[in-house]
């Protein structure tokens, strides 16, 4: 795998000036909560008291499983493709909310199932169409992962080449979070059964058999494995590309907003070939999947907003995205007390 | 009390319909969680399947409190003066807030305990200088109490003068979580030892103190009260304009914005006098003032941000706005399945 050189954001001296400059705003002390961490997190990125958020990118990749063919989601195939171009026409979820936040939305095929028309705006980045049944066979080639991660940091460059300097990551892919709740329980070692959920709206009994298919995945290929294996067995390309576009995003000191259960997953598996990347992490939502506190408490991590969302799409990042802005906003124009002429009052 | 006339926005024929038109927009039913409830409940308030959100207001009530002779604040008294010129001049943490997301600030002196210059844009409805010290006598007297709600009304009609359909409300005064506490503690029958917090930023031994001197404040008043009657027992102006406010912006069919635990402290005293008022009330944030949980619990509230807040002035629930914006856009700009060409996936 190409190697991302990712340096930690802790820089004692430095953080304690950045700390200091919080401080001294007219609030009582830490009265502000999570904004201030959340500056505290994103001066520290940037390495400066007087951070700036340029240029923000949504990039949503696209791709299909080969395991969908298990009955493993209520979504058709088909809805890949469909909603690929649906994004750029401006009508889905996902649409509104870059309007609304300024956001600009990349649509990469990673690997759809589907002779895409690339006029549309969709970026082709396609590895194959759709992965391997990974209840039979490996999800993808070692080659194929390679190809997936180097290709989501050409994603990420594209980006940072507009300006941008801090990024979000959605997927669509029915059935991805098969891969998704496979990836936490061999990677984060929590028990399958707490790793699994409805996806996009399967009932009791289609839970259960998910649960049968997701198993019989696991034992098919026994012993211990290393990430870069588990993400190739399992896929999918929209998964691996993302975590390659993760690496890339913090080795250029981006800010990474993490969306929901399936991104969140890649940032775990993205933690585990290069820890510091976590750094750069900021968790924009706790959605409803079940397993997804889990998944985020195996990366000590706090999410943003708690808001019942399981749409993906990059959705739960980009909504928590004013909250960021409010944190940036806070260090950059609150008065000190000095400056205000108010008591400091605590 | 003036009479307030606050329909319910329940209309399950109309709800129906609002519902329909939400599960069919182009996500599995469902995925877009509190987004879904949200803009729900805010077509139930315009009765309109496209909601628009106009002008948004925070008013932000200022007073003092005669209790704060006792110690129960870190804040000095001067302070409350002192912020509320600096809201208007764009340092406070409200202002950037209210600048982020396109407020109007209106900063109210509802009985600031000082010569205010309203030369500075502040609105002059001061009631009294400071509340009297409710530890000793009432604080403020019946006529008082009628004339701050009665301002707290005709601030919102300014604000709905000037276009706006959506409002916040805000406060500064130096003491009033120990107003907040006791009528938290006797209008939602809530033992008093689970609604004090540190305030500003009380230490244990400050807690401690503030504990004895409301529990005093309760038992020299015994026997039980009506609403208005604990109200003006223990004050302060700005919450009681506050509460006005609220159940005037309901009867004016507004979206109501409730901030932490002071406003929900006041949403609570204003659903006591006219039920009806919460079908208009979205709660923006739970801070970590102890017992906001519960307060907002003793109203079945589900408050949109967790993210640590205790500043006041309205900035949990300006915070939040973005979110209630991310409602209304889903139901305008989303697409249904039929319009999208998607196949319908639940």
């Amino acid at each position: 795998m190409r190697e991302f050189k990712i340096t930690s954001t802790c820089e004692p001296e430095f953080q304690a000036q950045v700390q200091d400059k919080i401080d001294n705003l007219t609030k009582p002390k830490g009265a502000l909560g999570r904004l201030e961490s959340l500056a505290a997190q994103i001066c520290m990125i940037q390495h400066t008291l007087s951070p700036e958020l340029k240029n923000p990118y949504n990039i949503l990749f696209a791709a299909d499983h080969g395991v969908l063919a298990q009955g493993v989601s209520v979504s058709p195939k088909e809805v890949t493709w469909q909603q690929s171009y649906h994004f750029l026409e401006g009508g889905a979820g996902i649409s509104f909310l870059c309007r609304q936040h300024g956001f600009r939305l990349m649509v990469v095929d990673a690997g759809i199932d589907h002779d895409m028309d690339y006029s549309s705006g969709i970026i082709n980045m396609k590895v194959r169409k759709g992965t391997r049944d990974f209840s039979i066979e490996a999800a993808m080639t070692q080659q194929e992962l390679e190809l997936a991660i180097e290709r989501g940091a050409q994603c990420v460059d594209m980006a940072q080449k507009d300006g941008c300097n801090v990024i979000s990551f959605g997927e669509m892919g029915c059935g991805n979070t098969s891969a998704s709740s496979i990836w936490m329980s061999l990677l984060a070692g929590i028990p399958l059964d707490k790793c699994i959920g409805a996806g996009a709206g399967l009932d009791k009994g289609g839970v259960s058999h998910k649960y049968e298919v997701l198993k019989h995945s696991i034992e098919i290929f026994p012993g211990t494995h290393t990430t870069l294996e588990i993400m190739a067995r399992y896929g999918g390309y929209e998964m691996v590309m993302a975590v390659g576009a993760m690496l890339r995003a913090a080795e250029l000191r981006m800010v990474i907003l993490v969306d929901g259960f399936i991104m969140s997953a890649c940032m775990l598996a993205a933690s585990k070939l290069c820890p510091e990347v976590l750094d750069y992490a900021v968790f924009g939502h706790q959605g409803d999947e079940s397993g997804h506190k889990l998944l985020l408490e195996s990366m000590n991590a706090k999410p943003l907003l708690h808001l019942d969302l399981r749409l993906g799409e990059g959705s739960g990042a980009v909504c928590a995205y004013p909250i960021v802005q409010s944190a940036v906003n806070m260090i950059n124009e609150m008065d000190s007390f000095r400056k205000a002429s108010v008591t400091k009052y605590f």
